[in-house]
């Protein structure tokens, strides 16, 4: 039998891949040399989850890797219209971020209305200024994106007694649909982004949707940058359309120095962070050697990709 | 019938009292003349709960209110010999804080776990630095104070799938005995102060228990400022014995602008706030009214402290 090559997108060689020893020959590769590497791979580990090379190199010639996945939970950095239509197998991350950002955003929704950022402002000036904060219990989340991130936030807000709707692109139980997503986030004292990117999510939250939402909302992103018209969320927050937001995901990343996103008004600006908790590469590489070992055995993947979708579908 | 006299302890009129109208005769009085005016009050209400007046103003010729209620959930600020061994019934207001408070323990431990502070540190510097954050799923936290607000922030760290133990004065189902807490500090990520402040816990967070933490632990105070050493928190903080702390509460309020605390390493500082939610000050108002109508009509009341112990018991 021929070993299969094994060809990893990163500069640091992935943890855990010493288990392969002997079932797998690695290739790693930098993102100038993935386009002519691609060629020779039987599978594509995108290790370098932030890279976009994957959807640059894929149309050409000669044979695709059988199946390609990701360290990512999202697929849109390496999605284009030939892998789509290929026959390559799409794997993600699913299982590993769900907890993780589900406490970030907790994290976030609490540091809001506890008024955090305010308090450690007021302490690095030495200043004793009692304030009200907001009660969390009670208030009404809205979460766009019904994946297993999204129903993650949503159990997790529920814990905190937030009365948590959730829309995704179909209705069905417990989900609402697109169509009640206006009513929902006019509603809402947080507004939480967890959806995928894909060309009917890109850009959702634009001045309109802003617009809609209460003065006293508090907006959060931890999906993927474009899903938000940054501009718009900008001036949203500089006329107090909405109270407050949190940005974990940008539209470029990393956020240049120069973006006026840093210092917007009541606006927490994290470095993609949510779900990188201690640990996560380990949990990355562990997860991909038991794929492997799956798709050695001939035995079916789980978290395969719906690539007409842009994520995985069906729960 | 004559009108009972209630006298407030406070410059600014509490609101909800105009629906006493006819049932009482309210007459409000700051420090200086309380023990004046104690004599010929039926009620006392102690809306000024910063105040230690009570204690000073308590012993003295006349006859003594027949209740007191304090706005707080403590009764440190009121209590001395004089009034413990008289017939004068205490209350309090159990019922108002233990949510807002687990909420607030809730946001500084999430902050903590997910570097919260740092990240908004960063923000200022417009610097883009990815760290890996801690899961607090799975964590251990360690809650002092087996009342209705220890209870609570018990109750919601559950929530977020952290393994909680409470201890109490005295051990009983679901509650620790004092022996027990060296132990559970010891093993605990998470160490959070609820406690009344009473004889046996004034000091009780001193600088062996800060040995005995983790070094990756983080430290908690919502209860009163004096359950801790501060001088020892802040060794503690500056030796790495422990990894973070939080103070809601001090040993001197509000902290003076040359306190060391401000800028102990590690040490997120608030004002007394964790409790107070918009809405308390009327929910306090609305408490007592309630009240005071049950001991007008004769019927027995809640929330009676034990004057012994410092503190509403057996629940």
């Amino acid at each position: 039998m021929t070993v299969p090559v094994l060809l990893v997108l990163d500069a640091d060689p992935p943890p855990r891949l010493g288990r392969l020893t002997g079932r797998a020959r690695v290739v790693h590769t930098d993102e100038a040399r993935l386009a002519a590497r691609l060629p020779e791979a039987d599978v594509l580990l995108v290790w370098d989850f932030t890279s976009t090379a994957v959807r640059r190199a894929w149309p050409g010639g000669g044979p695709r890797p059988r199946w390609v996945h990701t360290a990512s939970a999202g697929v849109d950095h390496l999605m284009c219209a030939e892998l789509a239509a290929g026959e390559t197998v799409v794997t993600n991350a699913r299982g590993v971020f769900e907890q993780p950002v589900a406490e970030y955003v907790a994290a976030l929704v609490l540091a809001m209305a506890k008024d955090l950022p305010r308090t450690l402002d007021l302490q690095r000036e030495r200043t004793w200024r009692h304030r009200e904060t907001q009660r969390v219990a009670g208030t009404r989340a809205c979460v766009v994106g019904s994946g297993p991130i999204g129903r993650a936030i949503a159990r997790t807000l529920r814990a905190l007694d937030v009365t948590t709707a959730i829309v995704g692109r179909v209705p069905r139980t417990g989900i609402h649909g697109p169509d009640d997503l206006d009513r929902l986030i006019a509603r809402a004292d947080w507004v939480v982004a967890a959806a995928p990117l894909t060309e009917r999510t890109r850009g959702m939250f634009d001045a309109r949707r802003f617009g809609v939402m209460q003065p006293s909302a508090c907006f959060v992103n931890v999906g993927r940058g474009r899903l938000v018209v940054e501009e718009a969320l900008a001036e949203a927050l500089a006329k107090r359309w909405i109270a407050g937001a949190a940005l974990d995901v940008f539209q470029d990343e990393p956020l240049g120095p120069d973006s006026p996103l840093w210092e917007a008004p009541g606006l927490i600006v994290s470095p993609h962070m949510s779900g990188d908790t201690v640990g996560w590469r380990d949990e990355l590489g562990a997860q991909f050697v038991e794929l492997y070992e799956r798709w050695q055995a001939g035995r079916p993947l789980p978290n395969v990709v719906d690539k007409r979708l842009g994520y995985v579908p069906g729960h």
